[in-house]
């Protein structure tokens, strides 16, 4: 169905849920990307429909394999008969807004098929990480009827914190011969996987990885009683890929059984609540980063004539006395 | 100087600033990792002694060497007769709090010396990354009266955002044969890099890698018309360490001459206020992760019942009307 550049909310959700419209489709995540002020109805009129789709996040640092384990993992949800969506998200690049990813065909093997919708999300803004714009996209692909939804993130740091906490399942990827440094970041790498995967086993050191793995993987707190798999995988010629989708089916009976997977969900969206929830406020005090109160602040903690503190009680007593200054006209009530 | 276990804000600060007592030192940080309610007392004391240190950031991909340079500098300042205070930060781990980095006995060559301090931070909390801990930390140390403050930190992600805010001069180390996948980020790294470093510059591949970085530095954006220089060290043997301290020099130069130091202190300061805004506005609504309003909601979000800007829109509600709950008492006012 077509629908014109002016579309409303309504419109473009109907394009976009019931009609299966990629355009519509890519409209309405373009709209979360840039912090539309049609969010809020958008996000209103999709949540009857959500909350059906598989959320699996894939994670790992540079040069593991992440697209082309993503790449494998569509084409086997494909041959299963499950709609795929993928969101590959670039938090390393606040800056660039994706180019890095921008640049890139990604996955052209799943270019023309109807039934899976790819999409590079640029992670943009001071508290940035994938925290803004992934859950919302992710809710946009869930109420569209993606029975699965995939989201590829660099895993370092915050975002892998991010997606632990956006997916169902989260999978870990690492391969051999990344260097020691890798290792290191075992500990926190556990305490995030549901699923690890040795990706290019075929790779000189994947046994002692593997092994590693596997040793560590039983002091895993990821989740009640669930122990991390360890899948060796070789993704460019997909050996592996069944046992991975395997292992993801049964850590997905484990959340259904265990009632996990309804507390991470519940989890889920409250992280997602209080996000917006200090959005709202922080849009009640004006944006702070622009506003000359704030500059004046800065200048003064910079030169050590007021402590940080006390600035801060600066800058939201407008809100304590109760005059809340309102958005600028033409301003999103809830800035990003 | 002597201080009891009680001792109150001023008496601490006292001790620490005036007297440079490591172990009141040591306590005010702990203070500052704990969001001890004395915090803000602390820091408007601390304000006025603040603004002298030179504030160094070192980062870099796990292996590359940046505990080894770190170490090397503080050798090198220290031979100029300056006082050098360490910052260790390890954002990759929210969960173990800073275990990865406990275990380790840092940098023994300088743990006799009473005018270098060396102190590892965890950084925890769901905004994590730096944000919260470390500019306070920062702060104790600069009105602690070190002349050098050097922040290392796992370069990936939100955190090498992070430390280019808060430091003066960022150093981004390489080494080679650390994966193609690193190149990749190259572009995030001109971004932030003030100085770039070529550490293990005896391995293969580091002409390469040394080439590469001299063409990329050519489009740094990073600031005005500095252009980064690209300093080839192997931290072990300390070869290049003194052109690296000779860059970071010149750095500081250029920023005094240009305006930009105090553009950039500005720019922290302002980053520093309006985080702790966005906590105090925070405080104000309750901590919505422990109340049953937010599990309520979250459950509803998470059901498809309600969207999550209605949700937060609830949330926010007592707020609006003007009837901000208060903290819960013996909470700090700002929560972290």
């Amino acid at each position: 169905m077509a629908f014109s550049t002016t579309a409303t909310a309504a419109e473009l959700v109907r394009a976009a849920v019931d009609d299966g419209s990629p355009r519509a489709l890519a409209r309405l995540i373009s709209m979360v990307e840039d912090a539309s002020p049609l969010l809020r109805e958008i996000s209103r009129l999709l949540a009857p429909r959500t909350g059906r789709a598989e959320v699996i996040g894939i994670t790992g640092a540079p040069g593991v394999g992440k697209s082309t384990t993503t790449s494998a993992l569509v084409a086997a949800f494909r041959a299963a008969g499950r709609r795929v969506g993928v969101l590959a998200v670039d938090p390393s690049s606040p800056f660039t807004g994706g180019a890095l990813l921008g640049d890139r065909v990604r996955m052209t093997a799943h270019a023309t098929d109807p039934d899976v919708y790819i999409r590079s999300l640029a992670s943009r803004g001071h508290l940035g990480g994938l925290s803004a714009a992934t859950p919302q996209a992710l809710r946009v692909l869930d109420a569209a009827g993606f029975d699965v939804v995939l989201i590829e993130t660099v895993g370092v740091g915050q975002a892998e914190v991010d997606i632990a906490g956006l997916a169902d399942t989260t999978l870990v990827l690492l391969a051999p011969g990344l260097g020691d440094g890798i290792q290191a970041a075992k500990a926190g790498i556990l305490e995030i996987a549901d699923v690890l995967v040795v990706n290019k086993a075929d790779r000189p050191g994947a046994d002692e990885t593997y092994r590693d793995l596997v040793a560590g993987a039983r002091n895993s707190t990821r989740g009640g009683d669930w122990r991390p798999p360890v899948i060796r995988t070789v993704a460019t010629d997909t050996s592996g890929v069944d046992k991975l989708v395997e292992a993801i089916a049964e850590h997905r009976a484990w959340l259904v059984a265990s009632g996990e997977l309804t507390r991470r969900r519940v989890r889920r969206a409250a992280d997602e609540i209080e996000r917006l929830a200090l959005a709202a406020l922080r849009a009640r005090v004006g944006d702070p980063r622009r506003g000359p109160v704030l500059d004046d602040l800065a200048a003064r903690v910079a030169a050590g004539r007021l402590d940080p503190w006390a600035a801060a009680d600066e800058l939201v007593a407008p809100l304590a006395a109760g005059g809340a200054p309102r958005p600028a006209p033409g301003e999103p009530e809830l800035a990003r």
